[in-house]
């Protein structure tokens, strides 16, 4: 299933979405179900039979999509996750944290960025012109956890996975080299685009989704998740043995190559530039530079 | 004053504390307030005239603290920003994001520490057995926002600092080396011991503080945060250029010299062991490893 966030005639709510048949179905009237998408993924599985689709719904048409979730603490993302992406990453000179002359990373990079970096679709993306002139997107399939733990072992990681949405990590890539940790760079206001929507893991394999990113048209990032370096069990399994995650927790993992900085010279992002993004069996994100 | 967050016989409730008297006067009490901290902080230039204590208030001894704070964000943390702990820790051989050679980073190292780290004073540290075994400490003075904003200069800073605080942020060296950024081997659960209570800004000043760290006894950490290489507005100054910052935000200033990796070999912690920090004009902050 397909559920979305959002604004619509009669206020915020959470919805079961067919974007095929252009319909939506509030999970208030379906469930009698008020809460947020976090309490949603945490109430998933007692929830479920109650969620099916029942008469007409309403028209999408009528309807904002927003972003799917805000998480209650900050987004874990991970860096340098595909093979040639690292190696793009590595050679740029952008990145403060890679030891001399290595190409791929021996254990996850893990790195954070804010809730409140968070748009939705169509959402528009601040340059932030005097803070930075190096900005560049990053394409990821992003995980949210349903069920929470910790401990989590790989063999068990995938019963804790609710769903999947997109997510763009937009980057100001001078920030991120000129103060080191990649934190600041990552996580200026409106640097995550997130959406469409979150559809269930029942639904689709993550572990063997197409990402594609065009800028402006022009296709830039093509790569399926069957190339992270570490895989969705093994960042849950490597993030959950110190930290207990929690329903609605985000997990960002990781962009293929065919970043800005991936080109010679880079080339970053301008005012007005079209940013879309397509998971497969997700759908599409797309978001414009204000 | 001294805002604290406190269990009580009659619930967790905020409130104004006079540890020498050893009284306390929860804030629903003196003035109708029910909110939280960061509300208070977003309200206390309106609410401060009520907030004075009356009457005899209530038995300190009654009451447990627990940290002042939990932000809806993760925390805000500086790395290496003494110039000797900055040194220390360049020739430890455990930071991977410090250019060769480099002693003092040329801009604010930025990283953060999710909310599930807090824990109060006398709240146990977990070891983490299995995930680290490099655990060190750093004693820092924490700055929490009062009035949120962005683009705030220089000049306007410390009118958006409400008050201060204490953290412990707690690290496993291992996993912040082998990692390569700082996020994984900082955010561990129980890694952020915070408190004792917020000192409002009007009480003290930020600038010249005298910031100390026992490990069993023995003083490891001397340093006052005059000594800091990017002081408390420039902090401000760089994240709210591209992060609104709001009430209740916390930034954790750095730490100074003198954490276990400095020491030749490196002195990490073990079970047990007691970690007492003292800031001067705020209070002291205990806590235990598991």
């Amino acid at each position: 299933m397909k559920f979305a966030r959002l604004s619509t005639p009669r206020g915020v709510t959470v919805a079961v979405v067919d974007d095929a048949a252009g319909r939506y179905w509030p999970l208030a009237e379906l469930a009698g179900f008020a809460g947020d998408m976090a309490e949603l993924a945490a109430q998933y599985a007692t929830l479920r039979r109650r969620l099916a689709p029942r008469g007409a719904g309403r028209p999408l048409a009528e309807a904002q999509l927003l972003a799917p979730l805000v998480p209650r603490r900050n987004l874990f993302c991970v860096g340098k996750n595909y093979r040639e992406h690292a190696r793009e990453f590595s050679r740029s000179g952008f990145d403060a944290s890679a030891a001399a002359g290595e190409e791929a990373p021996p254990a996850p990079v893990f790195f954070s960025k804010p809730p409140s970096t968070i748009v939705g679709p169509g959402g528009a993306v601040s340059c932030h012109p005097g803070v930075t002139r190096e900005l560049d997107y990053e394409a990821e399939l992003a995980v949210v956890i349903g069920r929470g733990g910790h401990h989590i072992r790989r063999a068990d990681a995938m019963a804790h996975v609710w769903g999947y949405t997109i997510v763009n990590d937009v980057t100001a890539r001078d920030l991120q080299r000129q103060h080191r940790q990649w934190f600041l760079g990552k996580s200026l206001d409106t640097f995550c685009p997130m959406g469409p929507w979150i559809v269930t893991a029942d639904e689709v394999d993550g572990s063997r989704l197409r990402v594609r990113c065009w800028i402006n048209d022009e296709l830039r990032q093509d790569a399926s998740t069957a190339d992270l370096i570490f895989d969705i069990p093994a960042l849950i399994e490597t993030l959950s043995a110190g930290i207990e995650l929690h329903p609605g927790d985000v997990i960002a993992t990781g962009t293929p190559a065919g970043v800005g900085i991936g080109f010679t010279p880079p080339r970053f992002l301008a005012a007005g530039d079209r940013m879309r993004i397509e998971v497969e069996g997700i759908g599409v994100l797309e978001n414009r530079l204000a």
